[in-house]
């Protein structure tokens, strides 16, 4: 079956359902602006800051909305996810706030900080050894054995139902400022939160483009969308931006964003980093590398973009502090 | 005239004016949370994240309130502000706003990005010789000439119902969390904004204290408030709260805080910057020392506290990256 046959994902229909089921679990995040970004980029620039996010990113959405949908049987014994990052944050938080237990599996040479933050949150962390043990097996066993049921970072209907509310929220908070036509531009791993985005728009502000945003050189989503075929990232490691680099699209994001979404952007490290000071110095929120990308194109690629108005998703804060210091020494 | 016997300077009337006129010119700002913060103060923490406003400030509200609300054929003639740093970035923005020009005063030796950030928000900037000119002098003189309205940083009427606004949707956005009973802790300089919430949830949350904080040693107000007189700072130097240092209560707000506010608390620089360091790890916003101090207490002062819950404004983020490079250090 060629890609482009395979049903949605995720239509409106779900995320709509997902959205009733975030109900003011989820925060509604704001649609912040500065003039001096608008003076940067040469055209009007609405930021989504969905770093003030629970847990400090989106990831809070797509684990709640995977979580909720459970049958409560089978959610009461349980959850467990892959994840070192904003993933493991979601599943571990929503988890709790649904009295249920998480399991994580992460490598043992993760941040600690990282490890601490996840045990926090209410989450069993299980580590693993990169070099000798497959944590597909540690998990499929632990699953097993307790009746878990597993969180997919991306790849999962119901996890890009919940990404897609932040589509909602744009579109109704953008036509608040009279805003119906945009280039809505994402920060794109995975492409569970930039296809849900664009099963929203296309049918809460169709005259909006969705526009994945990816680390230059880790842009396979860019480049699936140019060749029409699912195309993989040549390494997954060299980029601050680690957050949202994936081998490449998910089987059930890539129809939706090759239906749905414009052409890939890319952007350096250092223009990351960059949108990341200018997100502290002009809209005083905190961005991740990862995070601070589809902000980066918006201020660095006027040249590619069309359009008045564009809407940039900061999808992330999860920044340490050594890495927020090298961003404010761009000022 | 005894100061208790001063008529309100801003009655809720006011305040629910102010709000009509700000509209949606003026950003419902979040209340945010972290788990991680709880864990610290030994109880629900919930924050009013005031940075997140235009400007970086709350003073954006009360320059707003003040602009809107004058004579249409008054307000064409611009207005005029002594400041350097979060009131004359409020009032130039709030000025261009309404497409009116304003001046601001401010000393030759202010900081050459506040300059420039108050010009680029369309203000003409009149610098001045601290040492050997009057600043008033020079002020009254050019209002006098053009026409213009002072717009005062606190001590008005209308300033103070603006910052009051602040107050109505801390009611409404706790209420949606249900709560109805906490301690409201406000950074305070001039008082201003201290004053205004606190006129605000006497009448909408009446179960909630307001709270000044101020920078140690130099606790004007809550030496006022224990002493039932105006009192003086000794210095009004040596603290990297400068924003929120000022000589003492002012005339309008002083009997509406004694009236109205509960015992002041204080907490040192360090505190300051060990709270802009949690906003940034758990919260992803930018506080400024002086934006930061009502979380520093809601943190660092359990023992001071009563209740379950306690809310804190942060009342600003412009902060210059030196100084969140210190606060960064704390972590």
């Amino acid at each position: 079956m060629n890609v482009h046959d395979t049903p949605p994902a995720a239509s409106i229909a779900d995320v709509e359902a997902a959205a009733a089921r975030l109900g003011t679990h989820i925060r509604r995040t704001p649609l912040l602006s500065s003039p001096f970004l608008d003076e940067i980029a040469g055209r009007r620039v609405l930021i989504k800051a969905e770093c003030l996010q629970h847990t400090g990113s989106f990831k809070a959405r797509g684990a709640w909305s995977a979580i909720s949908a459970l049958d409560p049987g089978v959610r009461q014994k349980g959850v467990i996810a892959f994840s070192s990052g904003n993933h493991a944050q979601g599943v571990a938080w929503a988890a709790a706030q649904h009295g249920v237990p998480s399991v994580i599996i992460m490598p043992s040479d993760a941040p600690a900080l990282k490890i601490a933050n996840t045990r926090a949150l209410g989450a069993e962390v299980v580590l693993y050894d990169r070099a000798n043990e497959d944590r597909d097996a540690i998990g499929d066993a632990m699953a097993a054995e307790r009746g878990l049921t597993l969180v997919k970072p991306f790849d999962d209907a119901r996890v890009i139902a919940g990404q897609g509310t932040t589509g909602l929220e744009i579109a109704e908070q953008a036509a608040a400022l009279g805003v119906t036509e945009a280039e809505v531009l994402v920060c794109c791993g995975g492409g569970g939160l930039t296809s849900g985005i664009a099963v929203a728009l296309a049918d809460r502000a169709p005259g909006m483009r969705v526009r994945p945003v990816e680390p230059m050189g880790f842009d396979d989503v860019a480049r699936s969308l140019a060749s029409g075929g699912i195309e993989r990232n040549a390494s997954l490691t060299g980029s601050i931006c680690d957050a949202i680099i994936t081998p490449q699209p998910g089987n059930l994001t890539y129809p939706l964003l090759s239906r749905l979404c414009g052409p890939g952007l890319t952007v350096t490290d250092d223009e990351a980093l960059q949108a990341m000071a200018q997100a502290f110095l002009r809209l005083k929120v905190v961005a991740e590398p990862g995070g601070a990308v589809a902000l980066a194109a918006a201020l660095y690629r006027a040249e590619a973009l069309e359009g008045d108005t564009v809407i940039a998703l900061i999808s992330g804060g999860n920044v340490d502090p050594a890495m927020f210091a090298r961003a404010l020494a761009m000022l």
